[in-house]
């Protein structure tokens, strides 16, 4: 069965009211899924590949017909402008077209054609917004081509150095640089920011939850109240090898035992600072790893997350501690530090409450849930305000061709996203 | 330094008694050192290998000057025999002459150096022992060759099969009989037992500890209680992937906190079976093994090891109990099973009770040491009976060429050997 018609199977056409059409937004996700499809079902559609250019022309045919005005930046992000009846500050909303490998069909795109399909809604319902409106398409989200991640967003912000771009090369060697030529983009162009983005009021994004809150909430679409920043925390514990048959057990200095006690131990510290906060240890390596030698050390990477700068912030503090404790309790060494620290994105409550009063209109039971994964918005929302809403995910899973949001749940956020951009618009 | 002078810096010559010399056992000890030597200061020996057989030449040279009658069985075995005043079952003592690859100059070559040392002692005070004694040196103790262990006392006592053999091949893609071959011997001979192995009343073995219980006792030489047969338990912990940021910490079933759980609660274990037992964890392996994301499931092997049977076995149950109970309250999969099970060989306490008297003898505290690795000693001793001596090992390390033993705990290991076979041949 085609994409196209799974998705319409169990469609309620009575969401298509206010001029939105489900069986065009499907007709959209279903021609997009066609470019980089593998026969998993899946795509790969990596950032600044041939497949994410195609994606690209295809919805910025789409934007024309829609009666856009199309631009591209440097770094080949799209943008689509609708003039409104005034001049002023623009409203954003978009997401991105790249994918990682074997990756699903809607982490992204669903964004794009949300933004998208608002316009066609008001097309169709003859309605012009008071500001301009944009819908934008932000490049290399997924950064699985340089190892990198939200590449357009950054440029658009004016946020990369030469430096950074120096150190990106793809799978096959090729440098940034030669990358970037086929965007008919140089350095110089990708290194200067849009001078647009000192212009937007508000960027709104709809995104996949890839989570299952609103699965077990039983609803279509979820506010999310803030974009965790990553701190990734690199733990060493050093003992000391010894043989396993021969070393008596109150005489080891075993790091296995040590790493065992600490990771069992951060599990509860979460809820201490938070109800959004986590923390995960999901990369842990044994030295010599031996069956049957006592370790010399275990290295292990602990993962901590929050929407909130200070929540995250003392999660790492009580992680460090219990890290040093239980290494002065095993006599042995322990290291630490942080080699990535993203500022958490907290989201304006304003914003929040403003999504939730269109929800409860629309007879939907506002739930807020913090994003545990990046979005461009993170990147927009470091100066400009965002909103951004999250789309129920069938079992949570995404970055994988089972990823899944049925057209009811989509169509929904598009209803959602729309209500919200023309109430932001007329209270300006 | 060589290995002569660095053994004597600090010998104390009033060791030198009861036909004993500390100068040729270290000019001895030295001599071999020469054979597969490094510049680490280790050696190179593998079983098999053209070093191991100049360095078995080099002993046979040193048996025929002692007077003893030198024979090689089919798997490269070598026994010098001495004559007892009376005919009837024969005292044999040895160890091997084999290494690991960058290993330590006494784990082994003292065995074997003192079996015959025992023999230059009575020559020189002109003691014939009352019945026949034999000096041995078994082939390839050490397995790093064929990634196997304990050839030669296996083919001695008749253990091995053509099944077996067929799956040995070295890391130049030798197969075994191919290496053989340099032994002028072939599977036919390799696979028939020598009928020696029948007429053998007690093998004795001088080993190094590999351990620090005799450093922190401050003796020289301690008694074997037995062998530790290890048994290897694969644990595997499966859980449910998913996305570190996006999944709160109640919807988890995280495999890394579970196997964390486990590796800290089964510490506690052995010391509820025996003073002996141990289990270690040294191997673990996280799927798939990223920062960011929780795994999917943790493999890990538990290292189970004691001298009897009967605790080892309860240690299993209580171990696999553990990885049950755990798994159960974190809601995760969990799959055990013992892929090695080798039977522990205890030391008859008559055998070790005549140790400790001669040790007193001596002035030496009889230490009480479990041996945690596997020896010859213990394929002998699943017919014959065994004692084992431990000579100190400076800070316990061994398979290194850092591998040391005082040229004092060596000469006294070597009286405490002699002293006990003349009184066991003598109480026949």
């Amino acid at each position: 069965m085609t994409l196209y018609k799974k998705l319409l199977t169990d469609y309620n056409t009575e969401l298509n009211h206010s001029g939105m059409n489900g069986e065009r937004l499907a007709t959209r996700l279903y021609e997009l899924s066609k470019i980089g499809s593998l026969e998993s079902g899946g795509i790969t559609r990596l950032g600044y590949s041939t497949e994410e250019k195609q994606a690209k022309e295809l919805v910025i045919g789409w934007m024309k017909e829609a009666g856009l005005e199309v631009t591209m930046d440097g770094a080949g992000n799209v943008f689509g402008r609708l003039e409104g009846k005034e001049n002023g500050p623009t409203i954003m909303s978009g997401s991105h077209l790249d994918s990682v490998p074997n990756g699903g069909n809607f982490d992204g795109p669903l964004g794009v054609l949300a933004a998208l399909e608002v316009v066609e809604a008001w097309k169709a319902t003859g309605y012009t917004p008071p500001v301009p409106y944009e819908v934008a398409i932000f490049s290399d989200e997924e950064g699985s081509r340089f190892n990198s991640g939200l590449t357009g967003s950054e440029a658009f912000m004016g946020k990369l150095t030469n430096e950074y771009l120096d150190q990106l090369f793809d799978e096959e060697g090729k440098s940034f640089d030669e990358v970037i030529k086929t965007y008919d983009s140089n350095r110089e162009k990708f290194l200067t920011p849009s001078s647009k983005n000192k212009d937007i009021q508000l960027f709104a994004e709809v995104h996949i939850e890839q989570g299952k809150v609103l699965e077990k909430q039983e609803q279509p679409v979820g506010v999310v109240t803030g974009i965790a920043g990553p701190a990734w925390m690199e733990v060493t514990f050093e003992g000391k090898a010894g043989h396993a048959g021969n070393t008596p057990m109150d005489d080891r200095k075993d790091p296995v035992i040590a790493a065992g006690m600490f990771v069992s131990e951060i599990e509860p510290l979460p809820r201490k600072v938070s109800d959004s906060a986590v923390a995960t240890v999901g990369k842990l390596n044994v030295h010599p790893n031996g069956s049957n030698v006592i370790a010399q050390k275990v290295e292990l990477m602990v993962d901590i997350r929050d929407i909130k700068e200070e929540p995250r912030d003392k999660l790492i503090d009580l992680i460090s501690e219990k890290a040093e404790s239980i290494a002065k309790q095993r006599g042995i060494e322990v290291t630490w530090n942080l080699n990535t620290k993203v500022k958490p994105l907290p989201i304006q409550e304003e914003l929040q409450e403003k999504i939730a009063v269109v929800m409860k209109e629309l007879n939907i039971t506002p739930t807020y849930i913090p994003s545990g994964a990046g979005h461009d918005s993170m990147i927009l929302g470091e100066r400009i305000p965002v909103a951004m809403l999250f789309a129920r995910s069938k079992a949570g899973i995404s970055h994988n061709p089972e990823e899944w949001t049925s057209l009811d749940d989509c169509v929904m956020s598009v209803h959602v996203l729309k209500r919200f951009l023309e109430r932001v618009m007329e209270e300006r």
